[in-house]
Formats: C-alpha cells, sequence, structure tokens
C-alpha cells in the first residue's frame, strides 16, 4: 500500500469501510426512524479519517492480514462514535448547525427529538459492539476499555464540556491545547493506537509499559493537534461551499482556537512545529524498522488540505 | 431480609446503593460542569426502584454474600443509564418537561447543552464501567452486553423511537405493549436478571437456556408492564406535587397510554391480569425453593404506589 497518494488513500479507505458501515444494523433495525436518521448522518461521506488512519497503523505495524476484519470491526465503531458526538454538537443546544458533510444536520432533516435519539442510538450500538466482540475474544478487552475512555469524560466529552464552558471567555494556550487533546485528540488517539493493541490483545499495564504504544501515543498526539490547528485555519480562510460545513462560526460563537490566540501567522507556525513533530516520531518508527511512507502522506495532507 | 415492608426495603436499597453512586467520579471529574449536572440527576432521588430490584433478585436466589459488591456495581451503572434516558427524555426536543423527581430537570438548571452533554457522559461513563470490570472479571462479559443491549435499539432506545413516532397518531395494543416493553421493560429485565447472570458468569447460550433465566426475564416482563400501567394511571389520577413530575402530560402530548386506549378501568383490570402473572411465576419460583417474599411486597407496591 506504500507510496499512495493521499486521494488513493481516501478512495482506499471509504472502500474499505463502507461495507462494515453497511453490516451494523440488520433490515429490522433499519425500519426504525431514529435508526435511519443515524445512518444518514453515518452516510453522509466525510473524509473518514479515523478509518483511515487505523488502515495506515495496520500497515505501518505491519499487522497480519488475519487481523483486518477485527481493525474494520473497531474501526466502524469509532466512526459511529465520532458521528454521533458531531450529530450532537450541530444541536441547536450545543453549536447550533445547520450543515454538515455539505449536508443539511441530521436534527435540520429529522427534527430535534430524532436526531437526539439517533445520536444516543450511535453512542450506544458503538459500546454494544465494544462488549459484543469480546464475548468471542476477550482478549480485546482493553482495548474496547480504552475505546470507550476515549469518548468519555477523560475524552472526547470532556473537551467538549471544557469547549462549552468556555464560550465567550478568554482562556489560555495550555487549557485550549488540553480542550482539543480530549475533543478532537481523543479519538485520533484511538485510530492511531488500536489495531496494534488488538494486535498484541494488550491489557492496560501492557499498553503503560510498552514502547512502541508510547510512540504510537505520541504521534497521534501531535496529529490532533495539528489536525485541530488546520481545522481552525480552515474556519476563517475557507469558503462553506468547499468546507461541507459552517465556516466563521468560530468567531460568530466567540470560540477561542488557535488563530484567535495565536492570530493567522501564529497558527501556521505552530502547525509547522506539530508537523516537525509528527516527522520526527515517525523517523523514530522507520529506524525500528516499520514502513512510515503513507503516515508521511497524510502528514502532507495535514498542512496543505483544503477541506 | 424477608419480610420488609416497601417502605423499608425502598430504605435499604437507597443506602445499599448511595455509597456506590458517590464513589462513580473521582474528585477532578467533578469539576467539570457536565459531570455535575449528571451528579444532580443522579442524586435527585427517585424510587432507585432498578437497584431495589437487583437487591430482590440478590436475595431471592439466595446468592452469595461476596457477590454483593459487584451486583451493586451493576446496579449504580444500571441507575446511571436510567438517569441519562430521563436527562434526555425531557429535554425541549423530546417531552419537554420541567419536572423530575420533585425537582427542576437537568436542562432548566444547566442549560440545554450541558443536559445533552451529561445524558452521554453518563451514558458513556455506564459503558465504560460495563468495560472496565470485564478486564477484571472476563467472565462477566456477556452480563455486561446484555446491560448494553437492553439500553439500545433492542431496549430502552427502540421503545423511545416507536414513542416519537407514535404521537398524535393511533396505535395498536400490541404496539403500545412492544413499546413499553422496550421502553421501560428493558431496564427493569436489566434489574432483574444481572444478579443472577453475574453469580453463574453466564455466556449468552447459557442465559438463553437457563430454566431459572427464563423464569426471571418472564418476571421482568409482567413487573415492567404493571410499573407501566400503573405510571399511566397516575398521570391522571394523581397530582404532580405527590409524584414528583409532571402530571397529565400524556393528554398535552397526544400519547396513546394504557389508559387512553383501554379507559381507566380497563387499566385498572389490564394491571390485576399483570399482578395474577407475576403472583403465579413468584409461586413457582417459590415451588424451586426460592424466598419470593420480598417480592410480593414488590408486586403489592406495583398496585397500590402513589407515586
Amino acid at each position: 500500500m506504500s507510496g499512495d497518494s493521499m486521494n488513493a488513500l481516501i478512495l482506499k479507505a471509504e472502500q474499505w469501510i463502507l461495507p462494515e458501515l453497511n453490516s451494523i444494523f440488520d433490515s429490522e433495525e433499519s425500519e426504525d426512524i431514529m435508526v435511519k436518521a443515524g445512518q444518514y448522518s453515518l452516510f453522509a461521506g466525510g473524509k473518514r479519517l479515523r478509518p483511515l488512519i487505523m488502515m495506515l497503523t495496520s500497515a505501518m505495524m505491519n499487522l497480519p492480514q488475519g487481523l483486518d476484519s477485527d481493525v474494520k470491526y473497531f474501526a466502524a465503531t469509532l466512526e459511529m462514535l465520532h458521528t454521533y458526538s458531531l450529530i450532537h454538537d450541530d444541536l441547536p443546544g450545543l453549536d447550533d448547525d445547520d450543515l454538515r458533510r455539505g449536508k443539511p444536520t441530521c436534527h435540520k432533516v429529522y427534527g430535534e427529538g430524532i436526531a437526539i435519539l439517533a445520536g444516543d442510538m450511535l453512542l450506544n450500538k458503538a459500546m454494544e459492539r465494544l462488549l459484543s466482540i469480546c464475548e468471542k475474544k476477550p482478549g480485546y478487552i482493553y482495548t474496547a476499555s480504552a475505546m470507550a475512555e476515549n469518548a468519555g469524560v477523560s475524552g472526547m466529552l470532556g473537551g467538549q464540556s471544557i469547549d462549552l464552558a468556555s464560550e465567550g471567555k478568554e482562556i489560555t494556550m495550555d487549557l485550549l491545547v488540553k480542550l482539543q487533546e480530549k475533543k478532537t485528540g481523543a479519538f485520533i488517539e484511538a485510530a492511531v493506537v488500536t489495531p496494534y493493541y488488538l494486535s498484541k490483545n494488550m491489557t492496560r499495564k501492557e499498553a503503560l509499559e510498552d514502547e512502541n504504544a508510547k510512540d504510537l501515543r505520541d504521534l497521534a498526539s501531535h496529529i490532533g493537534l495539528a489536525f485541530q490547528i488546520k481545522d481552525d485555519i480552515l474556519d476563517v480562510t475557507s469558503d462553506s461551499s468547499v468546507l461541507g460545513k459552517s465556516t466563521g462560526k468560530d468567531a460568530r460563537d466567540s470560540k477561542a482556537t488557535f488563530v484567535t490566540l495565536l492570530g493567522l501567522g501564529g497558527a501556521k507556525e505552530k502547525l509547522g512545529e506539530e508537523i516537525v513533530m509528527i516527522k520526527e516520531i515517525l523517523a523514530k518508527l522507520s529506524d525500528k524498522g516499520f514502513d512510515t511512507n503513507d503516515y508521511l502522506t497524510l502528514t502532507d495532507f495535514l498542512v496543505n488540505r483544503d477541506r
């Protein structure tokens, strides 16, 4: 797989994950309006960045082919968690957004009540999947547990809460970094580490101590920040027709971002620093014999993407 | 424990579960406004019916004392799931309720955005707990999995969705029973069966085939219906100051209930039928040597309660 362009990687990731996403709900469940609403958002497109990253880790760490279907299962589960977080974040009580991934948001199409339930349903179903696979493969329990934690108070939800509590307030760079490491970074971490954890049937203790696992978490942390800084830059420089979601909304909501704290130039500079860090970690992994080519392609995309 | 009055059982259940509920969040987490909002609803009182039922099953099935702390852990987890479902159900986009358990609803106190996140957080944390205990005790995986399913499309959320989709429409008694078996019944089932499943480290296959497990699920199904029929009756006969939540709201929302479908007399008759079924199953369990006295006390309460 090594050496593909980013567009080729995105296409490959989409083809890789779509059949798994299609298999989540049986035909009876799919008649439920709440499930339909969840599927609407799950299939509204998007870059499938988290599944793509899982593919990249699998290739980089040279994981056995036989692991592919389980990695895909966890990738679809993470995509469900990510999608539920977007559905709820777009609600009038939170960000109040009309446009997501170039389409009307879930509550705009299905109404607020169904959108709340659709988000709950995707979250619940994701957790059912994490538990259900462990009935067959108890060695996956810690990996599943870690993904659930990445979605919780110590991860995505914790970031959302700080974000909401900080609206209209001046916050420090430290708090902004903490907020983003949780809000965006936690799911990126799950994407980067999950295939490797699965391949080792890792326990909590092993995951904490394993040197490669530490490198991967470090890599994830910088990818997450780079991704978010670029997001903040695009919010002021891009057009909603290109981006597929509303732009200028950070200013509208008086949100602290890397651009509001550092200015556009400062944000670009910080993005550059994160990219240097990512490349250093990838060089270290390459020295260990891992093939980092596709991760380098992703790294360039983090800087150059326009959506 | 056998032979207590219902008030004594409610008090005992509260004393039994409160320390566990207090231990869920560490002090750092509790500084988060989203966590505070979740705790507000978790400690807003209520009958603690589901933990109480778990206590009853533990006593009836004569489960080993050593199991008590794990039963309590699962009971608190179920109470979190129940509480999140109430927080979201009370939101303006769904039932739009101002009063719950005699206090202002979560969004009335903390605002809509935080209330959405607080519900998500309780759901997520409940699932983290289900996964985390399985890291230490993999024998619990199916029990955890079953509780997660009781909260999902095949359980509570599936019922919520049918409920919302049916508003203002005429529905059949069959659909109303299906709706309520999911919406209320699924969590009652989790409460009734969980201690027994835990005591046997049950797998999915064993739970399906075990005769006592079948009896317990049957018992749960009739308790759930009796509870809901009485709820519908109280909605038209009781006063919100006694009930601790808004009354008359089923009529306001054009909701189909056992009272709107059968009339008040018909609903009371159906409640009586469910009670007969419950007593038959309890008699069967008593014949097997299980002590059903406290479950009989609960059965009387299902008929006579005024809140």
